[in-house]
């Protein structure tokens, strides 16, 4: 199985919940998850810069082998550069993109 | 590909992102996506009233051949009536039944 | 058809709004839905302790034939104990991991 988290959260706390969602999953023997993705948007994108307020759980998700992309829309809306992101963040063009892709995959949707 | 985009947030700056997000799904040249669908209910109908805050992106978004669907129980609970919504709107019995339905068709969801 | 919601918000009217949601999934005639369930994580867990604030609405939902779970790790974090939910709420391990089991059978999944 597989799954896409999307991140799109405007406070601090419920983006910190999300990620530890996706943190969970990766923990959790009873349900056999092979890919774990995190589609991150609009303010969702704040953990996925370096140094942002919640990007130490981003590193530590990406070391559990979750996949973690930026919406390019957003990076442009907010002058991101690629360069501003955690080192293994991905950049897709579009979140809504990326998503309808995976779930088309067959990844399950969470919206945290 | 299909999507649909639920809609339900009550702040304004959300209904407005989540819209943005719509709209710049139709843009995606990188995904090949046949039908982009919005389902409104709760505060997310806002938009969905003619003259109501949003309604300017509803609009142009039904010009863009996105299907803009109201959640009848919804109407019931705020007194609206049909007429009350911008034209092209079509009005479905509940917001729950035409998420589940159309996901059953194999159309992708995203929450803003 | 089969669906499942997903309750995590963390203010109390937007947590009845989602149960509302489900509710009237559970009565709209125009579409053929076999299963609901809920899974409730985070600060949406409080709906399913005994005599927490929206209770009585899991209550009759359970009595609508609604499959209500609690995120095991959402109750190890609160410090709560199954004996503390109403009654005929199940537990899971996690709720990422049961909202991707459960769209993996071929749910669909809504986020109000």
């Amino acid at each position: 199985m597989q799954t896409v988290f999307h991140l799109i959260a405007d406070e601090s706390a419920q983006r910190a919940t999300a990620l530890t969602i996706a943190q969970n999953l990766t923990e959790d023997d009873s349900v056999d998850v092979d890919d774990i993705a995190i589609v991150a948007q609009a303010d969702g994108i704040e953990p996925l810069t370096a140094g942002g307020d919640g990007s130490e759980m981003v590193e530590s998700l990406l070391e559990s082998g979750v996949a973690v992309k930026a919406c390019g829309n957003t990076l442009d809306l907010k002058d991101l550069a690629e360069s501003d992101l955690v080192e293994g963040v991905e950049t897709v063009p579009s979140g809504g993109g990326e998503l309808t892709r995976l779930q088309n995959e067959g990844y399950a949707y969470i919206r945290p």
